[in-house]
């Protein structure tokens, strides 16, 4: 059994009427626990290595919480009572996603802040998250909605379907320390939310993506997306994504940046990087760099800027071009991508 | 009695206090009733024709479930024991509405795949939707919900008003099979969502508009607008609706096609059409076409490429134009707006 | 003591554990009540003068409702059966917000009519409002909601997180007439309504913002800003904010406007003006100004337009301009900005 334990936590969860988990909700995750603790316990949890999910009985978790350290034996003495599912999940190795529970407490991860997007394999977790239907009375198979629905209004009542998806609101699982969320249902469980983080009502930040904080976030942050201490996100304003649509870039912004409202952005962006309100740079738009002097420079396509800093993004109003202004005497050019332009 | 029914459904609804229609849920909806299904519980359904909304004591109920079909004798039995009111809905041919009941139904057909957007005959559907509360405990008269409100925090308890409007969200009477939605407060009972749609928190269907599927909805269709197989609608994208401050024209979007992320159209699209991101084509602007050589064609107002396919939307960022770029050697031009130009 | 009060309202409220408010309901406040009405029950209420929250016990109720109006009277004797703490708040003068009580009354004072935005003094409101956990079960301290997440899970509930924020939704507070809000998160206690107002799911009203109604709003409307009667605030368009990354003028958008889908305005604007779907104006936008006969007068930036009346804004699409048409033969400008400009 290797020493060096990614993650263990106890969660308690959901399942279908198969017995199939729809969803787990870890209270207290450890993230590198220290050596030797995972151990202790391992034979009370018949756990002898690899990365697993161990559904427990009361009885289990009651001879599991002798071995525990004190906040975990708290949890398993608590959560001993409930008449959920209760399971052990031990991820050993950061490797590709082979179960539900391990898929959650991967995004728990997240949103607790224990590992930045990008830090962590997440290889298969579409794969491994079961689509559920997010209701009034907690996650629910989506094929046993219906019925549900019937009783629940028989019994004068309302069902409330808030989501049919694969990731649940994070709110319901994890509120980090210092931030405002104007609206639940724009943030997903294993966003990474750094503190003095403000998400407006058209805020959204997707799972694996997020800010360093403080921040304003009133436009999207897709998945993958980080955004550096410091910076606005203007309402509706777009982060391309990698998932659909977009390109193969994963975007990041810098610190001290503003991008405007409604305007949005296909390349990374370094610190103290401004696009104006309204205006979209793609990883093709031609765009006229300026230096400091406001002497034309050059054209390049946006993707040649990629993570340069000190950017000014306008669309001169009286010409139609995309304009870049740099208040540095020139702007080094992303030098891979310019050779093969 | 006509033998060509357009549909029947039993369902269960609410009221407000003076007895007036404010929803209707109908789990089992039947659409195109096999000949002479209806005329054999029309006289316990003390039913003689036209489009009618029959409200049914348990009784009645019990009486009717003796003619009805299996499955739907089942329901009738079922929601005898309602104390919720129940309706027998009969709409004997597909004219204008003329009943809140039949509202309800023809939102459900909708939902259910019985019937395509902009196949139905809707009119009369604002005058016959009540404004109701969405409440935490069903739907409400706005008029009674400030009461219900104090007495609601009198038992320290919170009385969740999630809209006032009249459509409710779908997925609290509809599930279609296969579709993911990452938040129900944005797509409205009456929106068709083919197998294999996702419509993400940015994503947004209106009643009588929808998705062949599989889809990606990241932007919003107004009503009216079906967007065909393989097409991606990006972030925030926008097409244009009828019901305010639009055109005339209902639009589509065809097959295989890209609208990026806070784009939008105004315009009819064909299949594998692609409008770059943040790029916003209304009927008016003046595009200039060029063929699959790149060579200049000629310069038309948007309109006149209504329903084309094999189009590419940019804005040339060097010089302002808005092109259409086709890997055709010529694009058709819609000849009759042509002739109007 | 003053006898010209600004208002007064008897509320029901939630504390935290450490008796700190949270939030406040008022179902019927008072605007500038009678003269001599706040004098009359003064003694009951231990009431000398000044802006005070004076958190009231159910005989203290009692003895009060003895020396109020009827309405209000009755709404003391119903709430001193109240489980949940209740609170007198007076409002002797408009002046900077001294407690959460106040800042919740002169929400609602926005949010039923009775002040215009911009019309009321909001000082330190931020820093009177806590930052709250709206759940299912009512506002709590988001720091109290992890344990409450478990205990929830272990009796089989489910404890929904709608926001974590200053700000509730309106609709669990007030409900003005004639108004349909699709989606109830997106407008915050303390927009301003008017009737005929229509907020459809990608609308949103910040508090001390709204409309004279009837209007249609899709898209967002900052803190600050007012639309007047017969406007049109597209899908996704944008009013630019003054509270982060945007500018120091407090917009306002007049009558009869139509500000097009993913268009915006950082200037504000008078009477039947039109900005094209997808086109921002932003202050420092060039502008080519033409007249009613299509004759170019001058090219400005956009600020010295600001609040002008019968513009229309377009981007030429074959030069790349951003351009205002005016029916008018000149169009006036800001004298005041023109003569820094």
């Amino acid at each position: 059994m290797s020493t060096d334990i990614f993650s263990y936590a106890i969660g308690i969860g959901t399942q279908n009427s198969a017995g199939r988990w729809l969803e787990v909700f870890y209270p207290q995750p450890v993230f590198r626990p220290a050596a030797g603790e995972v151990e202790r316990f391992a034979e009370s949890a018949g756990y002898s290595g690899g990365n697993v999910a161990i559904e427990l009985s009361p009885a289990q978790l009651s001879a599991l919480a002798e071995q525990l350290p004190d906040t975990q034996a708290a949890l398993a003495n608590t959560v001993c009572q409930s008449s959920s599912p209760v399971v052990l999940t031990i991820i050993a190795n950061d490797e590709a996603i082979t179960s539900t529970p391990e898929a959650y407490l991967k995004l728990h991860l997240l949103s607790l802040r224990h590992v930045r997007p990008n830090e962590m394999n997440l290889e298969g977790i579409f794969a491994q998250l079961p689509n559920v239907a997010w209701t009034s009375r907690g996650a629910m198979d989506p094929e046993e909605v219906t019925a549900a629905q019937l009783q629940a209004r028989m019994a004068g009542e309302v069902l409330e379907i808030t989501a049919i998806d694969k990731f649940p609101r994070m709110t319901n699982y994890v509120i980090p320390g210092g931030v405002r969320i104007a609206h639940s249902a724009r943030v997903r469980l294993g966003a990474y939310l750094g503190e003095g983080t403000t998400v407006m009502h058209e805020g959204f930040i997707n799972f694996n993506a997020g800010t360093d904080g403080p921040n304003m976030v009133e436009g999207r942050l897709s998945q993958g997306v980080v955004m550096g201490a410091g910076s606005d996100l203007g309402g509706g304003a777009s982060t391309m994504g990698t998932l659909s649509g977009g390109g193969q870039i994963v975007l990041s912004v810098g610190r001290d940046c503003l991008i405007g409202a409604n305007g949005g952005t296909g390349i990374p962006l370094g610190d103290r990087c401004t696009i104006e309100a309204g205006l979209y740079i793609t990883a093709s738009t031609l765009v006229q760099v300026f230096d400091a002097d406001r002497n034309f420079v050059r054209q390049v396509k946006a993707r040649e800027l990629a993570g340069q800093s000190d950017m000014l993004f306008i669309r001169n109003s009286s010409t139609g071009h995309v304009e870049c202004r740099t208040n540095k005497n020139a702007i080094t050019l992303n030098e891979e991508l310019h050779a093969h332009n």
